[in-house]
Protein backbone atom coordinates (compact mmCIF):
# COMPACT_ATOMS: atom_id res chain seq x y z
CA UNK A 1 0.00 0.00 0.00
CA UNK A 2 1.29 3.61 -0.78
CA UNK A 3 1.14 6.57 0.68
CA UNK A 4 -3.08 7.72 -0.41
CA UNK A 5 -2.60 11.05 -2.04
CA UNK A 6 -5.60 13.13 -3.85
CA UNK A 7 -3.60 14.80 -6.42
CA UNK A 8 -5.97 17.08 -8.35
CA UNK A 9 -4.49 17.45 -11.55
CA UNK A 10 -6.17 20.78 -12.77
CA UNK A 11 -6.84 21.37 -16.59
CA UNK A 12 -5.37 22.33 -19.54
CA UNK A 13 -7.63 25.53 -19.15
CA UNK A 14 -6.81 26.20 -15.84
CA UNK A 15 -3.21 27.64 -16.78
CA UNK A 16 -4.25 30.66 -18.54
CA UNK A 17 -6.91 31.35 -16.47
CA UNK A 18 -4.67 31.74 -13.11
CA UNK A 19 -2.15 34.00 -14.91
CA UNK A 20 -5.02 36.16 -15.52
CA UNK A 21 -6.28 36.20 -12.62
CA UNK A 22 -3.60 35.33 -9.49
CA UNK A 23 -2.73 37.85 -7.06
CA UNK A 24 -5.03 40.09 -9.14
CA UNK A 25 -7.72 42.13 -6.00
CA UNK A 26 -10.90 41.54 -6.14
CA UNK A 27 -12.60 44.19 -4.03
CA UNK A 28 -16.67 42.98 -4.17
CA UNK A 29 -18.59 40.07 -3.10
CA UNK A 30 -20.00 40.03 -7.05
CA UNK A 31 -16.84 39.69 -8.36
CA UNK A 32 -15.45 37.41 -6.25
CA UNK A 33 -18.57 35.17 -7.02
CA UNK A 34 -18.24 35.76 -11.35
CA UNK A 35 -14.91 34.03 -10.61
CA UNK A 36 -16.33 31.06 -8.92
CA UNK A 37 -19.02 31.15 -11.35
CA UNK A 38 -16.83 31.67 -14.68
CA UNK A 39 -14.75 28.22 -13.22
CA UNK A 40 -17.88 26.22 -13.22
CA UNK A 41 -18.67 27.26 -16.58
CA UNK A 42 -15.41 26.57 -17.93
CA UNK A 43 -14.95 23.24 -16.34
CA UNK A 44 -18.23 22.11 -18.47
CA UNK A 45 -17.75 23.83 -21.11
CA UNK A 46 -14.18 21.84 -21.51
CA UNK A 47 -15.94 18.86 -20.41
CA UNK A 48 -13.38 18.68 -17.43
CA UNK A 49 -15.57 17.85 -14.17
CA UNK A 50 -18.72 19.16 -12.79
CA UNK A 51 -20.52 22.04 -12.81
CA UNK A 52 -19.00 23.72 -9.56
CA UNK A 53 -16.14 25.96 -9.25
CA UNK A 54 -14.80 27.89 -6.02
CA UNK A 55 -11.74 30.58 -5.17
CA UNK A 56 -10.27 31.34 -2.15
CA UNK A 57 -9.57 34.95 -1.47
CA UNK A 58 -7.61 36.97 1.87
CA UNK A 59 -10.17 38.74 3.18
CA UNK A 60 -8.55 42.16 3.19
CA UNK A 61 -6.54 42.13 0.02
CA UNK A 62 -8.81 40.85 -1.62
CA UNK A 63 -6.56 38.69 -3.78
CA UNK A 64 -6.64 35.53 -5.15
CA UNK A 65 -5.19 32.53 -3.15
CA UNK A 66 -6.45 29.31 -4.72
CA UNK A 67 -8.74 28.14 -6.77
CA UNK A 68 -10.82 24.61 -7.13
CA UNK A 69 -13.28 22.99 -9.63
CA UNK A 70 -14.70 19.72 -9.39
CA UNK A 71 -12.51 17.23 -10.67
CA UNK A 72 -13.95 13.80 -9.19
CA UNK A 73 -14.23 11.67 -12.83
CA UNK A 74 -10.71 12.53 -13.84
CA UNK A 75 -9.27 12.34 -10.29
CA UNK A 76 -11.06 8.87 -9.69
CA UNK A 77 -11.86 10.28 -6.40
CA UNK A 78 -15.11 11.29 -5.06
CA UNK A 79 -13.42 13.53 -2.29
CA UNK A 80 -12.55 15.82 -4.98
CA UNK A 81 -15.25 18.38 -4.96
CA UNK A 82 -14.33 22.48 -6.13
CA UNK A 83 -14.33 23.56 -2.41
CA UNK A 84 -12.16 20.63 -1.41
CA UNK A 85 -9.51 21.40 -4.04
CA UNK A 86 -9.87 24.85 -3.09
CA UNK A 87 -9.24 24.31 0.86
CA UNK A 88 -6.61 22.01 -0.25
CA UNK A 89 -4.68 24.24 -2.59
CA UNK A 90 -4.88 27.03 0.16
CA UNK A 91 -3.74 25.11 2.93
CA UNK A 92 -0.87 23.91 0.41
CA UNK A 93 0.53 27.46 -0.66
CA UNK A 94 -0.08 28.76 2.95
CA UNK A 95 1.17 25.87 4.80
CA UNK A 96 -0.94 25.37 7.30
CA UNK A 97 -4.25 23.50 8.56
CA UNK A 98 -5.78 26.70 9.92
CA UNK A 99 -6.12 29.07 7.46
CA UNK A 100 -8.14 31.41 10.58
CA UNK A 101 -4.02 31.99 10.95
CA UNK A 102 -3.63 33.61 8.02
CA UNK A 103 -3.60 38.01 8.35
CA UNK A 104 -6.35 39.26 7.10
CA UNK A 105 -8.75 35.98 7.20
CA UNK A 106 -9.39 33.87 4.22
CA UNK A 107 -12.94 33.67 2.05
CA UNK A 108 -14.31 30.87 -0.20
CA UNK A 109 -16.22 32.35 -2.87
CA UNK A 110 -18.21 28.88 -3.92
CA UNK A 111 -20.54 28.69 -7.08
CA UNK A 112 -23.00 26.56 -5.40
CA UNK A 113 -24.11 26.32 -1.59
CA UNK A 114 -21.16 23.32 -0.28
CA UNK A 115 -23.00 19.97 -0.03
CA UNK A 116 -22.60 18.02 3.68
CA UNK A 117 -18.95 17.07 3.05
CA UNK A 118 -17.50 20.64 2.07
CA UNK A 119 -19.74 21.87 4.91
CA UNK A 120 -17.25 20.28 7.24
CA UNK A 121 -14.50 20.32 5.15
CA UNK A 122 -15.11 24.70 5.33
CA UNK A 123 -16.20 24.35 9.34
CA UNK A 124 -12.37 22.87 9.61
CA UNK A 125 -10.54 24.61 7.22
CA UNK A 126 -10.51 27.70 9.56
CA UNK A 127 -12.35 30.29 6.68
CA UNK A 128 -13.76 33.34 8.14
CA UNK A 129 -16.34 33.94 5.28
CA UNK A 130 -18.44 31.80 2.65
CA UNK A 131 -19.86 33.18 -0.24
CA UNK A 132 -22.28 30.99 -2.20
CA UNK A 133 -24.32 31.35 -5.50
CA UNK A 134 -26.86 28.66 -6.49
CA UNK A 135 -28.60 26.95 -3.84
CA UNK A 136 -29.50 23.34 -2.65
CA UNK A 137 -32.34 23.48 -4.60
CA UNK A 138 -30.65 24.56 -7.78
CA UNK A 139 -27.87 21.59 -7.33
CA UNK A 140 -30.72 18.71 -6.58
CA UNK A 141 -32.62 19.74 -9.66
CA UNK A 142 -29.67 19.35 -11.75
CA UNK A 143 -29.49 15.57 -9.79
CA UNK A 144 -26.93 16.14 -7.43
CA UNK A 145 -27.53 14.80 -3.80
CA UNK A 146 -26.42 17.37 -1.48
CA UNK A 147 -26.65 15.41 2.11
CA UNK A 148 -28.96 15.71 4.98
CA UNK A 149 -27.61 19.02 5.50
CA UNK A 150 -28.92 20.78 8.43
CA UNK A 151 -31.84 23.10 7.87
CA UNK A 152 -30.10 25.74 10.14
CA UNK A 153 -26.32 25.56 8.57
CA UNK A 154 -25.87 29.08 8.24
CA UNK A 155 -26.49 29.36 11.87
CA UNK A 156 -24.00 26.68 13.09
CA UNK A 157 -21.45 28.49 10.48
CA UNK A 158 -21.81 31.75 12.80
CA UNK A 159 -21.97 30.22 16.10
CA UNK A 160 -18.72 29.25 14.90
CA UNK A 161 -17.39 32.58 14.02
CA UNK A 162 -17.88 32.26 10.34
CA UNK A 163 -20.07 34.65 8.01
CA UNK A 164 -22.01 33.15 5.03
CA UNK A 165 -23.43 35.36 1.94
CA UNK A 166 -26.08 33.04 0.09
CA UNK A 167 -28.07 33.63 -3.28
CA UNK A 168 -24.80 35.84 -4.75
CA UNK A 169 -25.67 36.00 -8.49
CA UNK A 170 -27.65 32.86 -7.73
CA UNK A 171 -29.41 32.87 -11.54
CA UNK A 172 -26.15 32.68 -13.29
CA UNK A 173 -24.69 30.24 -11.19
CA UNK A 174 -27.95 27.93 -11.66
CA UNK A 175 -27.89 28.60 -15.26
CA UNK A 176 -24.34 26.61 -15.05
CA UNK A 177 -26.36 23.84 -13.91
CA UNK A 178 -29.26 23.46 -15.69
CA UNK A 179 -27.47 23.50 -18.77
CA UNK A 180 -25.09 20.53 -17.35
CA UNK A 181 -28.37 18.75 -16.63
CA UNK A 182 -29.72 19.56 -20.17
CA UNK A 183 -26.42 18.48 -21.82
CA UNK A 184 -26.70 15.49 -19.68
CA UNK A 185 -23.24 15.56 -17.84
CA UNK A 186 -22.39 12.97 -16.02
CA UNK A 187 -23.74 12.34 -11.97
CA UNK A 188 -21.44 10.75 -10.54
CA UNK A 189 -23.42 10.02 -7.01
CA UNK A 190 -22.64 6.60 -6.43
CA UNK A 191 -24.49 3.79 -8.01
CA UNK A 192 -27.62 2.70 -5.67
CA UNK B 1 0.00 27.94 -8.61
CA UNK B 2 1.06 23.95 -8.67
CA UNK B 3 -1.54 21.71 -8.87
CA UNK B 4 -2.96 21.39 -5.22
CA UNK B 5 -2.51 17.60 -3.50
CA UNK B 6 -3.40 16.08 -0.45
CA UNK B 7 -0.62 13.79 0.18
CA UNK B 8 -1.35 11.50 3.14
CA UNK B 9 2.46 10.37 4.32
CA UNK B 10 1.27 7.51 6.51
CA UNK B 11 3.97 8.14 9.20
CA UNK B 12 6.36 4.93 9.94
CA UNK B 13 4.65 2.99 12.52
CA UNK B 14 2.50 2.22 9.28
CA UNK B 15 4.57 0.13 7.47
CA UNK B 16 4.96 -2.50 9.70
CA UNK B 17 1.42 -2.64 10.70
CA UNK B 18 0.62 -2.57 7.03
CA UNK B 19 3.00 -5.84 6.40
CA UNK B 20 1.10 -7.45 9.10
CA UNK B 21 -2.89 -7.13 8.26
CA UNK B 22 -2.37 -5.98 4.76
CA UNK B 23 -4.58 -8.91 2.62
CA UNK B 24 -5.87 -10.78 6.09
CA UNK B 25 -9.36 -11.62 5.95
CA UNK B 26 -11.69 -9.43 9.02
CA UNK B 27 -14.47 -11.94 9.51
CA UNK B 28 -16.41 -9.99 12.48
CA UNK B 29 -17.14 -6.88 13.07
CA UNK B 30 -15.31 -6.50 16.03
CA UNK B 31 -12.49 -7.83 14.56
CA UNK B 32 -12.79 -4.89 12.11
CA UNK B 33 -13.57 -2.54 15.04
CA UNK B 34 -10.36 -3.55 16.62
CA UNK B 35 -8.50 -2.74 13.83
CA UNK B 36 -9.72 1.04 13.29
CA UNK B 37 -9.28 1.31 17.20
CA UNK B 38 -5.67 -0.29 17.28
CA UNK B 39 -4.83 2.73 14.50
CA UNK B 40 -5.89 5.38 16.52
CA UNK B 41 -4.42 4.15 19.86
CA UNK B 42 -1.15 3.74 17.57
CA UNK B 43 -1.00 7.12 16.11
CA UNK B 44 -1.75 8.81 19.45
CA UNK B 45 0.71 6.67 21.25
CA UNK B 46 3.67 7.37 18.72
CA UNK B 47 2.49 10.98 18.90
CA UNK B 48 1.96 11.61 15.32
CA UNK B 49 -1.65 12.37 15.05
CA UNK B 50 -5.05 12.67 16.66
CA UNK B 51 -6.94 10.09 18.31
CA UNK B 52 -8.62 8.59 15.46
CA UNK B 53 -8.37 5.47 13.02
CA UNK B 54 -9.62 3.80 10.11
CA UNK B 55 -10.26 0.80 8.03
CA UNK B 56 -11.59 0.07 4.59
CA UNK B 57 -12.30 -3.68 4.21
CA UNK B 58 -13.99 -5.72 1.40
CA UNK B 59 -17.56 -6.69 2.83
CA UNK B 60 -18.15 -9.87 1.43
CA UNK B 61 -14.55 -11.35 1.65
CA UNK B 62 -13.31 -9.08 4.41
CA UNK B 63 -10.18 -8.57 3.68
CA UNK B 64 -8.36 -5.34 4.45
CA UNK B 65 -7.73 -2.57 1.51
CA UNK B 66 -6.72 0.53 2.80
CA UNK B 67 -6.59 2.45 6.44
CA UNK B 68 -6.60 5.96 7.37
CA UNK B 69 -5.59 7.93 10.66
CA UNK B 70 -5.49 11.36 11.11
CA UNK B 71 -2.84 13.28 10.36
CA UNK B 72 -4.08 17.16 10.15
CA UNK B 73 -1.33 18.16 12.14
CA UNK B 74 1.50 16.43 9.72
CA UNK B 75 0.02 16.84 6.21
CA UNK B 76 -0.90 20.80 7.34
CA UNK B 77 -4.35 19.88 5.80
CA UNK B 78 -7.41 20.46 8.12
CA UNK B 79 -9.01 17.45 5.58
CA UNK B 80 -6.73 14.56 6.77
CA UNK B 81 -8.85 13.19 8.86
CA UNK B 82 -9.03 9.32 9.14
CA UNK B 83 -11.90 8.47 7.42
CA UNK B 84 -10.46 10.75 4.18
CA UNK B 85 -7.20 8.96 4.30
CA UNK B 86 -8.28 5.52 4.39
CA UNK B 87 -11.13 6.82 1.54
CA UNK B 88 -8.71 8.62 -1.05
CA UNK B 89 -6.31 5.56 -0.52
CA UNK B 90 -8.67 3.11 -1.18
CA UNK B 91 -10.12 4.85 -4.47
CA UNK B 92 -6.34 5.36 -5.56
CA UNK B 93 -5.66 1.49 -5.27
CA UNK B 94 -9.27 0.44 -6.32
CA UNK B 95 -8.83 2.93 -9.06
CA UNK B 96 -12.61 4.31 -8.70
CA UNK B 97 -14.33 7.55 -7.78
CA UNK B 98 -17.54 4.73 -6.97
CA UNK B 99 -16.74 2.10 -4.58
CA UNK B 100 -20.04 0.74 -4.92
CA UNK B 101 -19.01 -1.05 -8.50
CA UNK B 102 -16.06 -2.98 -6.46
CA UNK B 103 -17.45 -6.45 -6.11
CA UNK B 104 -18.56 -7.31 -2.62
CA UNK B 105 -18.80 -4.00 -1.77
CA UNK B 106 -16.49 -1.73 0.42
CA UNK B 107 -17.40 -1.47 4.32
CA UNK B 108 -15.43 1.40 6.81
CA UNK B 109 -14.83 1.04 10.18
CA UNK B 110 -14.28 4.26 12.10
CA UNK B 111 -12.95 4.36 15.55
CA UNK B 112 -15.44 6.92 16.05
CA UNK B 113 -18.60 8.39 14.17
CA UNK B 114 -17.79 10.52 11.92
CA UNK B 115 -18.01 14.32 11.92
CA UNK B 116 -20.17 16.39 9.51
CA UNK B 117 -17.14 16.39 6.92
CA UNK B 118 -16.06 12.59 6.66
CA UNK B 119 -19.95 11.93 7.33
CA UNK B 120 -20.71 13.63 3.41
CA UNK B 121 -17.50 11.86 2.17
CA UNK B 122 -18.85 8.16 3.22
CA UNK B 123 -22.08 9.21 1.58
CA UNK B 124 -20.00 10.30 -1.47
CA UNK B 125 -17.64 7.20 -1.92
CA UNK B 126 -19.97 4.49 -2.58
CA UNK B 127 -19.21 2.58 0.69
CA UNK B 128 -22.41 -0.12 1.34
CA UNK B 129 -21.67 -0.56 4.82
CA UNK B 130 -20.39 1.69 7.99
CA UNK B 131 -19.14 0.43 11.43
CA UNK B 132 -18.75 3.12 14.13
CA UNK B 133 -16.91 2.98 17.54
CA UNK B 134 -17.12 5.51 19.65
CA UNK B 135 -19.91 8.63 19.38
CA UNK B 136 -20.11 11.76 19.07
CA UNK B 137 -20.34 12.60 22.55
CA UNK B 138 -17.08 10.69 23.54
CA UNK B 139 -15.68 12.87 20.54
CA UNK B 140 -16.80 16.23 21.72
CA UNK B 141 -15.86 15.30 25.34
CA UNK B 142 -12.34 14.91 24.30
CA UNK B 143 -12.66 18.53 22.74
CA UNK B 144 -13.22 18.16 19.13
CA UNK B 145 -15.82 19.83 17.38
CA UNK B 146 -18.12 17.30 14.86
CA UNK B 147 -20.43 20.08 13.39
CA UNK B 148 -23.87 20.42 13.17
CA UNK B 149 -24.81 16.68 12.02
CA UNK B 150 -28.37 16.29 11.58
CA UNK B 151 -29.38 13.91 14.53
CA UNK B 152 -31.32 11.44 12.25
CA UNK B 153 -28.22 11.01 10.21
CA UNK B 154 -28.46 6.62 11.22
CA UNK B 155 -31.21 7.11 8.99
CA UNK B 156 -30.29 9.39 5.88
CA UNK B 157 -27.45 7.20 5.50
CA UNK B 158 -29.82 4.40 5.33
CA UNK B 159 -32.40 5.77 2.48
CA UNK B 160 -29.06 6.22 0.93
CA UNK B 161 -28.33 2.03 0.72
CA UNK B 162 -25.93 2.52 3.43
CA UNK B 163 -26.01 -0.06 6.78
CA UNK B 164 -24.41 1.86 10.16
CA UNK B 165 -23.49 0.18 13.10
CA UNK B 166 -22.75 2.39 15.70
CA UNK B 167 -21.63 1.59 19.62
CA UNK B 168 -19.03 -1.05 18.27
CA UNK B 169 -15.97 -1.59 20.85
CA UNK B 170 -17.25 2.03 22.61
CA UNK B 171 -15.63 1.48 25.42
CA UNK B 172 -12.41 0.89 24.71
CA UNK B 173 -12.80 3.38 21.35
CA UNK B 174 -13.82 5.86 23.94
CA UNK B 175 -10.88 5.52 26.22
CA UNK B 176 -8.37 6.23 23.73
CA UNK B 177 -10.18 9.86 23.02
CA UNK B 178 -10.04 10.27 27.00
CA UNK B 179 -6.78 9.65 27.60
CA UNK B 180 -5.54 11.81 24.55
CA UNK B 181 -7.59 14.36 26.44
CA UNK B 182 -5.92 13.42 29.99
CA UNK B 183 -2.59 13.64 27.86
CA UNK B 184 -3.07 17.06 26.64
CA UNK B 185 -3.21 16.11 23.16
CA UNK B 186 -3.30 19.30 20.55
CA UNK B 187 -6.86 20.28 19.47
CA UNK B 188 -6.59 20.92 15.91
CA UNK B 189 -10.18 23.03 15.74
CA UNK B 190 -9.31 26.34 14.00
CA UNK B 191 -8.87 29.14 16.25
CA UNK B 192 -12.04 31.16 16.73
Amino acid sequence: MTDPELKIVLPFWADSFLVEYQNRSFVSDKDKMMLAIELSRLNTEYGTGGPFGAAMFNHSTGKLISIGINLVTSTKSSVAHAEMAAIISAQNILNTYDLSTINGGCELASSTEPCIMCMGAVLWAGITRLLCGANDADARGAGFDEGPKPQNWVQEFEKRGIKVKTGLLREDAAKVLSEYKNNNGIIYNPKR
